[in-house]
């Protein structure tokens, strides 16, 4: 017994300097594969290569959770993005940052509050539809959804607080305001966005807002024509049909170039199927359209894009997987939406590992 | 018995599993809270946002501590901070860098001698009487106290090696040397100080002083003119009455503008009272006042700033509190000496959380 | 027993949340010293101060090993070099980067693939050869063989697939190729190479082969003429006498400067020794030779280089040692290979403490 006592005295003591440590999680992502692309630049664009980020973007975060007693906790978020087929870090503003999130808040029986650099509350909504959930560079939905000069710097948002609830009876709903942070224009520069979505059962639903101002050209960030408002809405819905689950989504967005004071409207949407094949396999893909409405004020022609993509992941562990993909975008001879391709059609295939620590 | 030898046996392979883990500690702090200032650029200058290290900068660090037998302890530090509410890390020379610590040395019987990128000697001086000791945007020491050029990248020196006692019936001190690091020219641009301290129960008393010379305009740090001698002085102290501790420093210093050739003295006080309310909460008060001496070598006219600043802290934990604080800062008509107000008053309001990790 | 069994059942939980934190190891080094260098510039040109890396880099990491079953590992590294004297973190393009290793990849029977940013094949070669095996600053092979403007970013590439095999019979060799991501120019801007050591008892001999080509000037990497190749072929060997190891080696390479038309070639000598001095001790000393055969397309006289350094380390702990090293370098005076000394003598000593965590 008296060993046995030692031995709780010694874990107990070893306990102690690991709890001194279990304060913090470093985690991440690296995902790279090899790659070949059609630019669509013309007769001799073949791009091929080592990418990064090919299924999710390779990442590294530090986080932690702190338990305060009476369901009450603290938490906080530092996640930077890695190019890591060059080792490069992201940045914000020009400067190295954690990109991703840079966040403390509370969080407990009223949900949860967070303040600084995050993912705003539309990219919550569709992030939650997307057949490529994580991102990643063969068809995620926000490469052809909402012009990305509307969406400002990936869906990420500075100077923010954001309130995300807990489920209630599946639903769950959140909003998010980002300081503009221009001396004396309170709201110049400035956005907000909520979602609200419902999860039970096959079904999952969701709703997104996103509404920005902008008063000073040249800022990062959500950048439309001086006193205009820039809006995006998006509504999506998956049904797990048990063999595979049905992903479609809707968007509706608006904005003004900076250099103009006339509407650009679009609408898009996404079709999309995902599902398990066998033990360790799982496939994934989607259609997704940019239809440009108006342009300059005008009605628009041939300014659409179209996404086909697809993507196969085979778990190696939890952690560990393999995959290949392949996306062909094509573009209206007015298009230019996507980065990928200019006023063309192009094409990317990628096969690789992604690993999860 | 078995079991508990066994019990052992499997910590005894843990403990060292963990033991290869355990030479860094992963380690920082997340402060962000929403602010709204007065900055002083006229009648319309109202500046709304969220900001990061309000209390205490934002941060995250490496550490370790290896012990080398006979009471010798090898030390590594690397710290750097984060302007969290946009996610950006801090530079130094314009590259993003562990701009607070980056450090390697060893302690012991001695008292530890340090290499690298460190804190001032006399940094240590005042950050041990300022009632806002751990820094924070409130009304910091180091906002008034000696002029910003003279103090170089707020009190961090690069190329540098420091002495730091251990404490002898109390006292205590310090002494660091920083190269200018400029060939052919031994003492360019390079930087001294020293402190001593004496802490003792209720009473703890702080001496600290720098001198820096510089020969080249344009490099990082301390920056006086050609051949000339930039000096600081501090002096202060902290007597806990039980119910609260009153803080008091006294500074002087001397430096000249790059562009002239004639000396800048300037004279500063801080009076302030922190204390303990009740159980979690904590409060802490300071009036600091810059005032300047000589400007471009002639007899100064209102050319003093003061600041007033108060802060509520209270607890949620020992290593997450909630905050609240606001300081008020008045220039006369000629001092510019604070970055948030220019030849007029300002002020600033912050409500936040504070989370250590 | 059933204390035994708590202390079980606890270590058991406690082991769970252990465990997935330790799929990150954090780790690193920091080295650094008080230096002075005769840097070559005339009369007047001694450089005294702090420097990093004298011994081996100062860096920090972030790698992690998953185990797949069947003896299949997933693989990740993160690593950065950090000038640990001022902070200051390194870049790759202009931007902060993991420019050590950003890596993920598989290992296994078959060897190890990895993709991303990683060390060349023919660094491999003559890092297992160098004296200075670490690197550093005092007198490594890659100081002297190998034209920096040959060799590119430090050995280290970008965009990489690289392949090592296991040891067979003490026989390894690895292979990598780096894509130069030029679009519609496959090829461009690439390069390849490859080593092959065998290492056996007191023996190791090490081959190692590199070839690149580049039809863009200005990007990093390897970088010469348009629709010439680079190349560099490298023989060493170590042999341990038990009193004290032997090394040797040997460099030929063929570079054309980017302003020019016609071949540079080099043949590069480097003969050394090392040793275990009592119990805690080692010694490490080399003279290296950089013969110019040719400069311009034309026979090259007064080109050469040539360094002699050795450095003593002592053991505080296996993980922390005290160094003393020294260096002096020669260079004809038409000879500008090393960025320490434009034509100039020059010498370099280094004391300092090397700390691995």
């Amino acid at each position: 017994m008296k060993k046995s006592l030692l031995a709780l005295a010694v874990l107990g003591a070893f306990a102690g300097a690991a709890s001194a440590q279990s304060s913090v999680t470093v985690y991440g992502i690296v995902d790279m594969g090899i790659t070949s692309q059609d630019t669509g630049a013309g007769a001799n664009d073949r791009l091929n290569g080592v990418t990064s980020g090919n299924q999710s973007a390779s990442r590294i975060g530090f986080k932690g959770t702190e338990d305060l007693g009476n369901g009450l906790k603290a938490n906080f978020v530092l996640e930077q993005t890695i190019a890591a087929d060059t080792g490069v870090l992201s940045q914000v503003d020009g400067k190295t940052a954690f990109n991703r999130f840079a966040t403390v808040g509370l969080s407990g029986n009223f949900g949860a509050v967070n303040l600084g650099r995050q993912v705003s509350a539309i990219k919550d909504a569709y992030d939650a539809i997307d057949p490529f959930g994580d991102g990643g560079t063969i068809a995620p939905i926000s490469a052809i959804f909402f012009n990305a000069a509307l969406k400002g710097d990936n869906g990420r948002i500075s100077n923010s607080i954001k309130y995300t609830s807990n489920s209630y009876s599946g639903f769950k709903f959140g909003a998010h305001y980002a300081f503009g942070e221009q001396a004396g224009r309170t709201g110049a520069d400035s956005n907000y966005g909520l979602n609200l979505g419902y999860a039970n059962g096959p079904l999952n639903v969701q709703f997104g807002y996103m509404s920005g101002d902008d008063s000073t050209a040249g800022a990062p960030g959500f950048k439309p024509v001086k006193n205009s408002k820039d809006k995006m809405t998006f509504l999506g819905a998956t049904y797990d049909f048990g063999v595979a689950k049905l992903h479609a989504a809707y968007g509706d967005s608006k904005n003004q170039p900076v250099a103009g004071n006339v509407d650009n409207k679009y609408r898009n949407y996404m079709l999309g199927v995902s599902a398990k094949v066998g033990a360790a396999g799982s496939i994934m893909a989607s259609y997704t359209v940019n239809d440009t409405r108006t342009f300059g004020g005008v009605k628009a022609n041939d300014r659409d894009s179209k996404r086909a993509g697809i993507m196969y992941a085979h778990d190696l562990s939890k952690r560990t997987n393999l995959y290949a993909g392949y996306s062909h975008t094509s573009n209206d001879k007015n298009a230019k939406l996507n980065a990928l391709v200019a006023d063309q059609s192009g094409s990317m295939f990628a096969v690789g590992v992604r690993h999860k620590f």
